[in-house]
């Protein structure tokens, strides 16, 4: 275990961004950084996530020290794929919970885990 | 497109946290949220992401409007995933850098897109 | 290496079904076996699959061993699932395939790798 | 619906990959599926499957011609891929079986849904 300093009170994306850019051009790899690859790579990490959840039942013991890595190579993964494609994260993210709350209004969403798509149109 | 005024420089990840937390209080969702469904949402909104490089190659149009928002889509499940289970997802970012740095030392890894377990354990 | 019988020519799913239900009661594995978790499985490993292409391009070498295991556990695990929830694997494939060739008439898609939510509608 | 002919009992995974090389030769498609175009259609496809589970316990209705439609769309790019590679895909199946049988011996993995590596290695 390090000592850490890093953390979601202070730290922003281009924290990450900026470190990640010296790791990457000290190891030569922005050769195979493609957007593609960087894609894929977002899911093949996703997948080890799901693998620490999987045959689990609410009362079953996850291995937090596993997930918690693994939602670290996603993060990392995502932040190699917006520097890459000059993509601003936050910002993305913000349009996206704009749209999100045009989706889900209020109203219409409360209590349902329904697709926007077959969300009723009015209140029922 | 709304205005937006989150970006990587300024925007932290408990600013997303926060920002979830209201947003899923207001529609009761927190009972949808175990680990094992967001875990599921974060492979199923990568799969998405994939969606987007299907089929093409370097020269290929990418519609980049697309990979945000499922970039953002990630990010969110992330955050929410995190926030559910207590992680510090900066904190976590940092000790796997961490990690990542001691199995790729820049020797060995230069210009190899090789896994870890396969590095040799010389540089040659 | 073992000596194999099956193969694609001559073995049917159902032959695999039926193996893979006496494997599992033999375990007594069915109680994990909940279609929620089978499909989170067959995702993990597909994204062990996408492992074995990521940062390769045409001309690098790909481990076919580890892409025949990844892909038998692709079939495994959804004759798992179509088994656990009665679906008869080869029924939706033939129903699957005439949906498809319906949303993909020749004239269109010839020479097309575009969704069929964005085909033209008529030929061009 | 179609009229259905083929079946688990009868048809094998050979009448699929000749059916889908007539259906992919018509269409000029094979230029597009290239083996990692393949595989990151498997891991979309598995996406969409994960979706169908996504938000839902046991006692939630499951939208079950979705769930074959995504099966379906999982086996018939697993056919694709197989017939890329030259892979005998029930030969591979045999095959994994018999590591599987091995990894996890009865008297061990009896009612227990754990990974070979982290399985005892002597009865307990």
């Amino acid at each position: 275990m390090v000592d850490t300093m890093w953390n979601d009170q202070t730290t922003t994306m281009q924290t990450l961004k900026d470190s990640l850019q010296k790791f990457n051009a000290d190891r030569d790899w922005e050769q195979f950084h493609t957007p593609k690859d960087l894609a894929m790579c977002v899911s093949a990490e996703a997948g080890e996530l799901l693998e620490c959840f999987l045959w689990k039942d609410e009362s079953s013991d996850v291995d937090l020290d596993a997930v918690q890595e693994e939602l670290a190579d996603i993060m990392i993964t995502a932040a190699n794929l917006g520097a890459r494609l000059n993509i601003d994260l936050m910002k993305a993210v913000e349009r996206k919970l704009a749209v999100n709350a045009e989706r889900y209004p209020v109203a219409l969403a409360r209590g349902r885990a329904t697709k926007h798509t077959h969300l009723p149109k009015v209140v029922t």
